[in-house]
């Protein structure tokens, strides 16, 4: 604590309230205290410090993000499940998609000597993992996305045949003028964005980049206001694929408000799709399986498995129920 | 290990493939080599045997159910941000309405030496807490539900008002048939029930049993096989008061299936209520804030907080949006 202070430059009881989050220290401060903790590795478990080297903490760290998104919740529950069984404790962390926050919680996890680590990665560099895991060289698998500047095994779902597949249905359905809202630069939503574009140039249309329309956050609201705009430009689009379940709430919010006559595709299967009062036509994967993948693979590589990393793509499919098959006039 | 061999009456290899999950034993066996590792109360986290007395792990356990239910990961959710806020990881295990599965999950994260527990208990006697936690004394709060047989802090929602609310809603809305669906022994359902038979008492209405369905599991299935069997039975209700997200949504499958124009208030918000054909009526409460002031308050325990055990309800709201204001014929 004493090296935290003196090279965040605060007292050692201001190093002392921001680790146990007691008192009152400046914003600013406690940021401060924060990253010269990350800096020097100072890693407040000191239960970790007693472990013998090499012997396995039966526990594994889980970084995600927000819980509340459903995407999360089937993947935090299968991982939870798979490594219950294997008799390993899980450590959940959140960190929802913000670098600085995600290379803290990576280095909190690997201080309390985790045994492995299941990360859905941000869109930042990854090359703080050596500094971080240097050492340790824990273990680690990256599920939904890969990790820029980091090599390890990874767990996908088909982005870009999904993003094809979507589009093609509504090509399939008469439709010429598709529009597609993506979430800022997440590798997820540039695969399918890709697929998009693969499946007009196969099908000899012209992409019109007006109707490719990037959000600046993916919310719904984002998705909403996109939507709004595209419908009421003069020549609207007559068929949208959304990139998530957030976007396609707001696509389907925006159309609802407009009562527009739009056919909808979207990205990721959500609770009661299927009483909308048109029900919603979506490509999904199984999030439960790429959960549980993620996690037999990670325990895999506690136990020794020392092959190549592997990369493994879980395929999409399309679940047609209404949104997806009206036909363009 | 040795001893929980001798307990079980098994070699010690197959307490090891029990305890890391590798090979293959009978389901019956590995039954019996967990029931023995409860028993005795080993421990397989070595880290654990290595903290010194009175240190703390600034790691706490948080038990509940399955994470795709809305209401969990919300909970999960804001307990995890309020812990790391403090310092705290967070060791994540789910029980999902299962005694012995919760019993060995709270062995477990004691075990691991989790500085405090936050768990939402099932409706079985808690009096093994004193046993598990006899020697550690670990601060528990429980949440969403006092806990049979043990005494601890409780954070809940106003269930009993929520309940008589919802009723009170359909009663304004001239409605004397008014059926409650009723997840099996639960506390918090048990308490919905209780505020729907005073809210009926209170307007001179006679409670007609053949209207309280108690289902033998919570399920969405049989919540649509019981609504079902309510609107096609020869004197059906005008209206439904489903107890708990998942019942709501039996409820309005089945009346969507049918076609049936029945007035319906559900406890617990739920994603794209306001977009469903009729958009639904719900009695709620704010759930983050749930899972907040439980963690605050376990922290505030686990610094040396020792006032009397508090009870910390929430207050319970209805919103309006078109099923619940359905007038009865």
């Amino acid at each position: 604590m004493r090296d935290v202070a003196e090279r965040a430059g605060v007292a050692l009881v201001t190093v002392s309230r921001v680790v146990n989050g007691i008192g009152t220290v400046r914003e600013e401060t406690a940021e401060r205290v924060n990253a010269a903790i990350s800096e020097i590795g100072y890693q407040r478990n000191e239960i970790a410090r007693s472990l013998r080297p090499g012997q396995n903490s039966m526990t594994i760290g889980l970084l995600l993000g927000d819980l509340t998104n459903p995407f999360y919740a089937s993947l935090a529950k299968a991982a939870v499940e798979v490594a219950a069984h294997a008799g390993y404790a899980v450590l959940l962390s959140t960190a929802d998609e913000d670098p600085k926050v995600e290379r803290r919680a990576v280095g909190e996890l690997i201080g309390r000597r985790v045994a492995g680590l299941i990360i859905v990665p941000d869109q930042g560099d990854h090359a703080f993992l050596q500094e971080v895991n240097g050492h340790d060289q824990v273990p680690i698998v990256f599920v939904d996305r890969p990790a820029t500047g980091a090599e390890a095994d990874v767990v996908l779902v088909d982005n870009e045949g999904g993003g094809r597949m979507a589009t093609q249905h509504l090509i399939d359905h008469g439709h010429r003028r598709i529009a597609i809202l993506v979430a800022p630069s997440y590798y997820t939503t540039g695969r399918r964005l890709r697929g998009y574009r693969k499946a007009l140039r196969q099908s000899g249309i012209e992409v019109d980049e007006a109707l490719v329309v990037t959000l600046r956050r993916g919310t719904t609201e984002e998705a909403t206001a996109a939507t709004h705009a595209l419908l009421t430009s003069p020549h609207p689009p007559t068929a949208i694929f959304s990139t998530t379940g957030f976007l396609t709430e707001g696509v389907l919010r925006a159309s609802q408000q407009l009562q527009a006559r739009i056919a909808v595709v979207g990205f990721d299967d959500f609770k009661l799709a299927d009483m909308l009062p048109t029900p919603v036509t979506v490509v999904t994967s199984d999030i439960e399986e790429l959960g549980r993948r993620a996690a037999h693979l990670l325990i895999d590589r506690i136990n020794g498995e020392d092959s190549p990393f592997h990369r493994t793509v879980l395929p999409s499919r399309l679940i047609a129920r209404g949104t997806g098959e009206t036909a363009a006039r």
